[in-house]
């Protein structure tokens, strides 16, 4: 039998429906790139139509050439209605995807109670629907809601919805649980009882983690025969949330020998895991299996002296395994290499073995200590590693900035900002009003610099998010603010970090614009290297 | 076979290893008088002598007399020693605990890399260490540490260490899964065999979640014989935790029919969760299974019209037998029956079909269209709520505040912030510094009610979140803040949009302080049915 799985990732449709989850159109893109470049098989975008997001998305998605198959979701056509009518489908249809995910029920109950219609009919509208999408050309990947649920209650009943959608034609048939209230031996069971009443259908797995059970549940059924596994990154999702698949993965790859996303993509996981968290702005518990924190990271003191000696005698398995680093209360090494790769990636020249390189990966280490991240701020890393190498000038000489928000009863808010700069020899010092306080900043700043650096005018800030590294204390806490960047052809990120989201936002500003104008600060030995700022059409100063 | 399941608990000792978690001797005290009213038979309350902090424990929970049986916990002893000249042994029996847990290797590996000793010496060590304990009439649960890797490795080795131990007396045998790294038909396995070799030993299981399988790895070792688990309250822990008593207790209890702490103390579970996380300073997550926030939370439009019809469409269990309760989140893919069953929720009188109920609901949603969001923000639904039915006065009138942050080149930054309100007919102007803006204002808002609503000490904010709203205009952009707020025994969350994020911060404060003070801004009407401000022991106005 094969032990080839395909990864079905619903992080941008069932895991959006987890508590404090909203992604726009553009965190969604970002993440499908993510997403295709870890390598999973399948990427549910949405329920086309139900939303502006959603069909953004099917629009834009085409446009990116992902390997990755893109599917949309939907649920059968209504009672008593024709497929080819149902306005539901046809979105499916127009959406672009190549792949429908279509949820069908199986439980008995669930067909009396929420759909209000007899079993027939429900069989009849799982094959039209299915039927209806392939006659279009779709692959379809049939959801059979509630199966573990109906199987207990009705197994006939469960299984002939089952038969009826692979008579179908469906490519996949996914058994669902969809309460997670199912256990890993019931699971089992029923999913190699169904196997081996029809070997020939390719079954899939979806589960919930409300008894804290949803990966045991996805192994139980990969060992019984399921080859499709469906679940989000993080284990986002409704309720408790779905199949954490950066837990699954690894499970089914390094522990039961199956092929998932293959070795070198595997080391990509952690950076994925943390990537979307930022994007979906929600913390990741430190403690998260695999790709967390503290996942690796040893405290008591003879766990450490075990683990210096031999590293099998506390950890599972290699953490960079899955893209992850031990972490001990010792000078560790881990880091460095990522730091190196990252370097050579930017066409820097940057050898660890020297004390300037070892210099900055200490800086580095201590920013991360204060809560800076660079994995999704490139360009602030970029900076710092130019900065070590003597490569840049400054782009001021900073002075002071002040910011006053007002708002008196019945008067609309007002920001100002005020800044003062020595850029190139001179004194400035502008003052701006803004919609918001970062608003008046990045104006004021704008304002003082625009005379001196007129390529100022063609970047934008295009994404701000703001998060807070310490909630124990709420507002007397460290806040990291990330800055997303823009001009014409290209976009970058920075990061600032600091207890007032205020002079976060400033550094985080600062650094963006900094990057904006690399060409004109690099000093001479580089500029010569890059395009000079005449070449660039820029004046220089 | 019996059904009944020993429940022990190491959230004082092996929870305390968790990354970010401390806990004083007042701590324990408190937390172990928590868990003795959930009905667990055993309390591991730390290692004795190993710090201050542990000794006072020891010494000052005899005297809570509980009925769970409280645990010391040790190592085997040294080797090439006498156990009766062992140093922690001895303060094992002086500590006045009524049971020892002594953990012991069982993985040859580790017998020569981590004791750097010989197989015999190692069974010597178990063997005498378990007969000294018995000889001074403490029970013994020996703790089989790496047991699952030692079986992998050398199966009659770690068999041999768990037979040496019953030879010696020990009352329970614990296999330990200390790395993590084991799958639960792996635990079902060796379980199972080693259960049918030796039938008449207590055995116990005790596992890390390092693949996110803590509980089903628990879950497998009872089905195959183990009679006790060992775990911790949210699954704190070393690296990504212990098994979760959380999600153990009410599986094996719920799902599996076996006996552990009672259908009524089980109603206790979600309180003692939060109570634990209160004291041990760290938030929950949201979707914790069970006891979380989310937990049986329903979002989507379609789920909670079913939820409505009839629970058990969309719930695996009933919440309220594990002290938890059904929410229904205001989102923008549901509508008016959300908001209708929220109200029922809080006890208000509200019926759809009225104008004012329409009004509201249109209130609502149109706060929706323009940012806000009531998923994550009870407090400051049930205040709308309230104030469109007329129930409330203000807390204050607004007149005005300021906010500043300064920063100079070399010095820190400093935020100020200036508040003018009247309160009870009162001029009230106060100023305040704060590590950032948000919480100059806070301190500020809190200086100017203090006088009127001393209660207003009592609660503090717990976190705090930005989220910007249209990415395309960046700091332009509007911004949502979401607070959580807590006093001893309750959180709540409120939630402020604006294009200006110290004006949704502030929006979200006035919020969380209004509902912190409900009781007082109550009109008489409902006053009438509330403890009056005089019986609550607070100032009136």
């Amino acid at each position: 039998m094969s032990k080839s799985i395909s990864i079905f990732d619903t992080t941008l449709r069932d895991g959006t429906q987890g508590e404090g989850i909203s992604l726009s159109a553009d965190d969604k893109l970002k993440i499908a790139k993510k997403l295709d470049e870890l390598g999973v098989q399948y990427i549910e975008g949405g329920i086309p139509g139900s939303n502006s997001k959603d069909i953004e998305f099917f629009k834009r998605v085409q446009q990116l050439g992902l390997a990755a198959k893109i599917t949309a979701f939907g649920s059968t056509r209504r009672k008593d209605s024709q497929a080819e009518q149902d306005a539901n489908l046809n979105r499916i249809i127009e959406s672009g995807a190549q792949a429908a995910t279509l949820v069908g029920k199986s439980w008995d109950f669930h067909v009396h109670t929420a759909l209000q219609t007899t079993l027939e009919e429900n069989l009849a509208m799982i094959y039209d629907s299915i039927a209806y999408l392939k006659r279009q050309g779709l692959e379809v990947i049939f959801d059979a809601e509630h199966f573990f649920d109906g199987y207990k209650n009705n197994p006939e009943y469960a299984v002939a919805v089952l038969k009826k959608a692979k008579e179908a034609g469906a490519d996949w048939l996914v058994m669902c649980d969809t309460n997670g209230g199912t256990l890993p031996h019931e699971i089992g069971g029923i999913v190699s009882a169904f196997h081996a009443s029809v070997p020939d259908a390719n079954l899939g797995i979806h589960t919930h983690n409300d008894c804290e059970l949803a990966v045991a549940n996805t192994l139980s059924a990969v060992q019984a025969g399921a080859r499709q596994v469906q679940g989000t990154i993080n284990g986002y999702g409704e309720r408790c949330g779905n199949a954490n698949l950066c837990s699954i993965i690894p499970n089914l790859q390094l522990k039961l020998g199956y092929e998932c996303i293959g070795e070198e993509r595997l080391k990509q996981l952690t950076n994925t895991a943390r990537y979307v968290s930022e994007i979906a702005n929600v913390n990741m518990p430190v403690n998260q299996p695999y790709v967390g924190n503290a996942a690796f990271a040893h405290k008591g003191g003879i766990h450490v002296s075990a683990i210096l000696r031999d590293s099998r005698t506390y950890e599972h398995i290699v953490p960079e395994w899955v893209g992850n680093k031990q972490r001990v209360l010792v000078s560790d090494l881990a880091g460095q290499s990522n730091i190196v790769s990252k370097a050579q990636d930017m066409g820097l020249d940057f050898d660890p073995s020297n004390e300037q390189s070892r210099k900055v990966i200490d800086k580095i280490k201590d920013l991360e200590h204060q809560g800076y991240t660079f994995e999704a701020a490139d360009a602030s890393l970029e900076l710092l590693l130019r900065e070590a190498g003597g490569e840049m000038k400054e782009l001021f000489t900073f002075e002071s900035f002040k910011m006053l928000v007002e708002k008196t009863a019945g008067q609309p808010v007002v920001s100002e900002a005020f800044v003062k700069l020595n850029v190139a020899g001179n004194n400035v010092y502008t003052a701006a009003e803004g919609n918001g306080p970062v608003n008046a900043l990045d104006n004021a700043l704008r304002k003082a610099l625009v005379q001196y650096f007129p390529a100022i005018k063609e970047m934008h800030l295009s994404d701000y998010k703001v998060r807070v590294l310490d909630e124990k204390d709420a507002t007397a806490a460290k806040v990291r603010v990330l800055i997303e960047s823009r001009d014409i052809s290209n976009s970058w990120n920075t990061v600032g970090v600091s207890g007032n989201v205020i002079e976060a936002s400033w550094e985080a500003l600062v650094d963006s614009m900094r990057y904006a104008l690399l060409g004109q600060i690099l000093n001479e030995r580089d500029a010569e290297e890059t395009p000079s700022n005449e070449q660039r059409g820029l004046v220089n100063h």
